[in-house]
């Protein structure tokens, strides 16, 4: 039987779960500040977004080893497909640059829309794998492995084009290059009846992220009503199991949106909460 | 070539598409007038919704017949699991009685969200199954067939535990009844790149339905803000190609949610955009 009340090494804290002091939610904390309250109980990592690093990548990344956590990635590259992309691929090469300077072996993938004058998903996935191929190489002489992270279905059309492991799978293929994987992120796969086949594609050496959170039974805002794990339906303890039978041996981040509820409370309590809910129903 | 400038005896409105006069949406039109100005413009029929339909369903569905119209189906059972479903089958009984009355030949199940005391979808699926299965006989000898409903998975948790045709089809399976098969909708599937196989397995006796409409691109409203065809990114001819090539060979039901746009419009004028959009963009 497994043990699940096991290390907190395990446990990695994505910075969005504290509100990344984002539109003025969050406690403003500087990232050193998180640092230390991550430590301090004993976790293993941290995954930051490009937002707060600014120019700092190198000292935030040593502060964070000197701390003995790692960090475990960065969110995330601009949207590679859809009318938000940005033309060129600058900003997403100097999101390969700052995930190198942190120290950060994995950056995020969201990839967005539909390519526009194009309808559904197939034919934005196929132009998402050749711009995927034109930073692998980028990213691969800086360390850097890119993580294609499907989204729940909910989040087409504007957001993304990769709606289950199994298309996140199809164009790692497609791309063809060695350092491109996939995250697995509760929030957008806890329904996913064939979530089993798509982690079996991927194949252990592909699967470069597991990301906790819950889905509350009455999901009141589709970006930013994320349940803290025990707070919802998804079935946690299977998907773990699921993600790791798959050969994922990696760290689990809590990466909880949440505006109305875990963002207005004090980034300590949620810390402490997250910790024990870790340890007690994940 | 396919022409997908058919006759649109192929079309059918769903009475939601008017705002079905719920929550004073829609221009509060009788039954009889949305029959008169389908007939009017050639509709193959008519599916409606039980909240307009009280005790006249014989009579209203006689005068849908008298129109030259069918009525395709009735919405739908209660909630059978979840928390939000009605304690016994009375009421689904009264629905199917209410779809025979109408002599609607499919009525449609919208499952409710996962079993209070459980986790992920599974476990309420297996429920699910049993309890189609409870309702399926008294469904056959009044004539009636059960579309089980996959909803898009934004709807987990209080709506539905069927995400995919998949899922729906071993639902199907699990019930093991000949007169329970699904209903396919544009808004909820629109994104599987698996459809095809779901629909394999479906085979063409289990396909009951498909639903119009059309996925925004910046969807702002998780229920109530479909598009009208052509207006998103839904692959729609794509779509109705995959449906039909697995057999499907009925109607095709219009069913737009729209609190801030269709809704607010002249029934009328939205009925002739509707037949326009079917005429060259589905």
């Amino acid at each position: 039987m497994r043990d699940f009340s096991q290390d907190i090494s395990a446990l990695a804290l994505n910075t969005a779960t504290l509100g990344h002091n984002l539109d003025g939610y969050g406690a403003g904390w500087p990232p050193e500040r998180v640092i230390d309250a991550c430590a301090a109980r004993g976790l293993g990592g941290i995954v930051f977004w490009r937002r707060e690093i600014g120019r700092r990548s190198v000292e935030i990344g040593d502060r964070v080893r000197a701390a003995g956590m790692q960090v475990v990635g960065l969110c995330r590259t601009p949207y590679l497909v859809g009318r938000d992309a940005p033309a060129g691929l600058d900003e997403a090469k100097a999101s390969i640059d700052m995930a190198a300077g942190l120290g950060a072996p994995v950056l995020t993938i969201v990839t967005g829309g539909t390519e526009p004058g194009t309808k559904g998903v197939l034919e934005s996935q196929k132009i998402l794998a050749e711009r995927v191929a034109a930073i692998a190489g980028y990213a691969s002489e800086r360390g850097v492995k890119l993580a294609l992270e499907p989204l729940n279905p909910m989040f087409g059309g504007n957001r993304t084009v990769l709606m289950t492991v199994a298309d996140a799978v199809r164009v790692c293929d497609m791309a063809g290059a060695p350092n491109v994987g996939v995250a697995v992120d509760v929030y957008h796969v806890w329904w996913d009846s064939a979530l089993a086949e798509g982690l079996a594609a991927a194949g252990p050496d592909r699967i470069l992220g597991y990301h906790l959170c819950d889905w509350l039974e009455n999901t009141r805002d589709m970006l930013l009503d994320r349940g803290m794990m025990g707070d919802g339906v998804a079935d946690l303890k299977v998907l773990r199991a699921a993600v790791e039978g798959a050969g994922y041996a990696g760290p689990c981040e809590v990466e909880v949106f949440s505006s109305s509820d875990w963002w207005r409370r004090d980034p300590s309590a949620v810390l402490d909460v997250m910790v024990d809910r870790f340890r007690t129903v994940c």
